[in-house]
């Protein structure tokens, strides 16, 4: 099944950042309704836009939403102050957003994670930066799934993100990551594949038709799950399309249902 | 590069075939136009509907569209005796549709095809009917590639159908399409992999996302050419995208060409 990781619980947004410092109950949970609604599996929480007020935000956020969430929430934070308190407010299993090769990141995560049932984003970012070929990001893969395996996360656990990149920068980045994602699940079958799309088509125009074309490469190659905005039916309703022709809709089922909610259109 | 077939002058169009009966130059010439700007590499050539007159109307389409084609023209009947008198007015090296498994047709296209320089579209249809597992595909494709040598005509000069088969009837119909394209390639690195796609969506609903999903599929599988109508933007811009996303649109110049032109619109 494909994962949805609903982005849109995030202080970096102008609507969502007011609603937080105005403690907007309200807003937050119609939000998370909608994002449900449309099909999200994980909501991501991000708190850190408003400078110096991470933990309260993270917090009111969590009380907020938990109560009402049907989904699990995908906890995104690079400081492990603020997802320790969080994870101890869990109700259900979360995700945790996230972990990467780069030194201080991964030195401060590890003693996070070791010891706590969770699903972890895995970010292919090393202090090198970005990765330049798909063989980079294979290997950074394989490290990220064996380091976290030292510490009892299994690779269904894992959520790799290969970071997709710009292919105006060069036409070779499309292709890059598709190999590399290939490669990865032939390596680690049950480890998941995720990330933001939107990248791919930094630069260009008419992006919608970039991202959506991608994602159903991305979903053939492998990819499981997506960050992304679940109120963008237009990638929603390519993730349905090709979820069907890569064959795991039976007779159809959900992409029926999604046309008779309108939410499928040509 | 990809090469777009374009299948609009067919006599089972009714304005295509009143055109014909009236001989209607000007209609015709319009939209062989009309296809050649929107893209088209060949121009398929299909004078069967009405009965008792193919060999007349096909060679009344010839004489009005070779002299203005930039592309050359794709001949499509079953019959041979039809085919080798089109194939005799031909100025450009003309593509043939088309070869099959069955023993009626390939028996007398065998004996056509001999000792002529042409392209070939080589259904993997036998006298069994259509192929039931992707192992069925790839062999019939082999086979098709191996007796087309024999008459010299080389891996290169042959498009494969794979036949695409309606989803609705079975949801491993995408899947068991893309791995034979995949394995064929793999097989037969210079063999074009062509034909329909909208059959992938027949009996279901929405048919033009589901065409443009799979169209993407196809040709990260190895894809490299389909049998469509050239003047559906919406399938020429995914084709269009797809081609930039795997990597084959140099800085990205066709696709912001086409964004120019209005014609690739999110």
């Amino acid at each position: 099944m494909f994962e949805v990781i609903g982005e849109r619980i995030n202080t970096s947004r102008k609507k969502v950042q007011a609603a937080v410092a105005e403690r907007d109950n309200d807003y937050i949970i119609d939000d998370v309704k909608k994002q449900q609604e449309a099909g999200a599996n994980f909501i991501d929480v991000n708190a850190g836009a408003r400078i110096g007020h991470e933990t309260e935000d993270m917090k009111w956020l969590i009380d907020t939403i938990q109560p009402m969430a049907t989904a699990p929430l995908c906890l995104d934070s690079p400081d492990p102050a603020v997802l320790e308190m969080a994870f101890q407010m869990m109700e259900k299993t979360p995700m945790i957003n996230s972990i990467s090769l780069e030194k201080d990141r991964f030195d401060s995560m590890m003693p996070f994670l070791d010891g706590k049932e969770c699903k972890i984003i895995a970010l292919c970012m090393d202090d090198a930066g970005m990765p330049n070929s798909s063989d980079d990001i294979v290997k950074r893969a394989v490290k990220l799934v064996d380091e976290l395996g030292k510490i009892k996360i299994l690779p269904e656990s894992v959520y790799i993100d290969p970071l997709v990149q710009p292919i105006s920068t060069d036409n070779n980045k499309g292709v890059m990551v598709l190999d590399a994602v290939r490669d990865i699940k032939k390596e680690f079958p049950t480890v998941h594949i995720t990330g933001g799309l939107s990248n791919i088509s930094y630069g260009l125009p008419q992006r919608r038709i970039i991202n959506r074309t991608f994602v159903s490469l991305m979903m053939d190659a492998g990819m499981d799950s997506a960050i992304i905005d679940p109120l963008d039916q237009a990638i929603m309703a390519a993730i349905q399309t090709a979820d069907m022709l890569l064959g795991n809709d039976n007779f159809c089922g959900d992409f029926l249902k999604g046309v008779r909610a309108g939410t499928i259109l040509s």
